[in-house]
């Protein structure tokens, strides 16, 4: 039968043996002292197993509190764990309370962070992925050969429609690829959702009609789930490609039915991540999480950026775009969003490390308060990565082009 | 103009006014630089205000990485900051991302909890809240004057729908008020959700015309929103009075759908919840989170229980059983479900510290465990309440009911 399998960086005041069998114990057949029904046979089909323990470093403080060693030694291990898929059949809560439930509360740990999980390859013929991914965000945008940029409508709420429309007019025209609303935007006292639509649809669908270049405009529809059918309705009869979700506020399974309409390619923000996985030994690492999300169908997925204004590292940033880029089954394909902080100057270190321009790379103050406006900001991102993929470094790039070069003048001394 | 407010315990190696006035700004209008179309006037309308700052104590270590002080200290405080009802109009996940979204990845911050949130009336007027809560349950179960009991089938998972059928007809004979699905228990390969409904109803419904009395059994509906609004249907149809859903695998837009049917009373299960609220300076405080939840229209809501087999101190179920039975508007009640490694021995201290009896009295191993068998395991558990409303201690009550006094012997030393 097949298995599904996870692994986990955890902590413990106690051997990592008997940590890692409560943990299965637990997350499968167990409860605190043997019950009736509770047979051999049954044990071996449906309870969890501890596949392997690398052990890692002992400490003498725990990382979380809850649980005291009576040695006052903490020791942290990878531990791996399967389960069978007749445990859950095809059912992404179910999986996800299995996978990141009670576990977290178990009093054997003082430290546990869901690192991986590998899923069979029936989950391919049960779950249809992301209806567009990256070449289906590329075709409706028309963009080849290079990142989409893209830049999110700020301040991020207080706007109007027509403030709104105008600024995506302005964008439009210096050639940006993408626009989102902030998380925080969806449909305020004086910008009613279906007017912001109609009012940016109308501004964009009449510059695609002029260029043959439809912006993608990410609307964030994230709500309740009616609410949330009725604006994605609303976005695909006003001619637009694309619908905004907070992964996280809206939850799998409203997100899963509105990435099913499959009309349109899913933006998902994933805000609130941090309360996850700032923690090194509390929540969920990228890896796992963006799996979960692709299966949901979600075809754009945050993963901050390179110098990011946020507490992420680097090297945490480069292993969440890996992870996106990584297939999954044959296909599933998720474009990453860089943002946060961005503008063209991290372009030539985000391409050094993770050699790809499948990005779709978000800039916003960086575009908007660009000193020659807006559509010299556009500008100054084409030109950043250009010059990223040509192995220009920032100084050779402001040398080249003079809207990246001021650019450099504005941001670069952050 | 209503405004919402959220306190908030943060960490900063920075002065705690600056950094309340970044979270305020990242949260409503900000952004990294200054940009055209941010007036003075849409300032005031929309932007976060940080309505109080309380200093508490400065430590030299930080709580969670990701930003260093250059001075080696960290500021606690206690926040709080408000915005205007016109940034969300009514959108849990809006308000969701708004109160808990990016703000975890905030530089300015080493730590930050969202403790408590303040909603106007008018959140009443939108929101219809559990359709059921704690008079509702009590008239289901017939059941008044003293907690609610009930248990958790165990295994967690193996049972098939006559196996299960066949426990809950054992626990029904002995008087049970409540049984409910684990939450890794969605629908088996050897328990499909349908069978295993029509076996445990027949065996209740059964039950229920031979005595009057009808047992609550909570099914996990979690999984995809149309699944789940099925199995909703079939439990209604099967005679059911309750569903359960894990409400943090299933997220709060799914769950709120199916509380909006108001046909039954919905279990709400917080798996997860460790990762959450775990640290003390990173995620969410209960007292904030159950009243999303009450929103949403949950009617029973886990809180953990005294000396639980979990991580979490007394303190901090007592604060979350206070939390529930605080009224929200005018109503809005919800059932504290007390869970994990609970049975009668726990009763007296439960009832001490709360003064309550309005709690669904979980136990799993120790009612299906006891010695005597699982109907003595009910009755030891009736006993045990009776006593601690009386004002017995432990030994008191073993001293006066027999098979509470069985409980102790097993369960008494752990």
């Amino acid at each position: 039968m097949e298995r599904i399998t996870a692994t986990y960086y955890i902590e413990t005041p106690f051997s990592s043996e008997s940590a890692a069998t409560v943990l299965a114990g637990e997350q499968s057949s167990g409860t605190f002292v043997a019950v009736p029904g509770e047979t051999e046979e049954l044990k071996y089909r449906f309870a969890a197993r501890v596949e392997s323990i690398d052990h890692l470093e002992t400490v003498s403080e725990s990382a979380i509190p809850g649980s005291t060693s009576p040695s006052g030694t903490y020791h942290r291990a990878r531990v791996t764990v399967s389960w069978s898929v007749e445990n859950f059949g095809y059912n992404l809560p179910v999986l996800i309370s299995t996978l990141q439930g009670n576990l977290y509360e178990i009093r054997q740990f003082t430290g546990l962070k869901l690192l991986d999980i590998q899923l069979p390859d029936s989950y391919a013929d049960q779950y249809a992925g992301p209806a567009f991914g990256i070449p289906g965000c590329r075709q409706l945008t028309g963009v080849q050969g290079r990142p989409l940029i893209g830049t999110i409508i700020k301040p991020s709420i207080g706007l109007t429609p027509e403030q709104t429309a105008e600024l995506v007019k302005t964008l439009a025209e210096a050639g940006i690829d993408f626009v989102k609303d902030d998380e925080l935007m969806g449909s305020s006292a004086n910008s009613p959702f279906g007017k912001r639509v109609d009012a940016v649809m109308d501004v964009i669908n009449r510059h695609a009609d002029r260029t043959g270049k439809k912006v993608m405009y990410a609307f964030n529809i994230s709500g309740e789930i009616d609410e949330m059918l009725q604006r994605y309705e609303k976005v695909v009869n006003a001619g637009g490609t694309c619908a905004m979700v907070s992964l996280n506020s809206v939850g799998i399974s409203a997100t899963k039915k509105i990435c099913d309409q499959r009309a349109l390619a899913i933006h998902g923000h994933r805000n609130g991540w941090g309360m996850m996985t700032r923690h090194p030994l509390l929540g969920i690492e990228f890896p796992a999480y963006q799996k979960l999300w692709r299966l949901a169908g979600v075809d754009q997925i945050h993963v901050n950026g390179i110098q990011n204004k946020f507490w992420e590292s680097d090297d945490s940033v480069v292993q969440s775009i890996e992870a996106c880029l990584t297939p999954m089954f044959s296909g599933y394909s998720v474009l990453p969003v860089v943002s946060s902080g961005q503008w063209g100057g991290q372009a030539p270190e985000t391409y050094r490390r993770t050699k790809t321009i499948d990005l779709l790379y978000m800039a916003g103050g960086g575009i908007l308060a660009h000193p020659m406006g807006p559509s010299a900001g556009v500008i100054a991102l084409q030109q950043a990565w250009q010059a990223a993929v040509n192995g220009l470094n920032v100084a050779e790039a402001a040398g080249k082009y003079p809207e990246f070069a001021k650019s450099v003048e504005k941001f670069g001394g952050k």
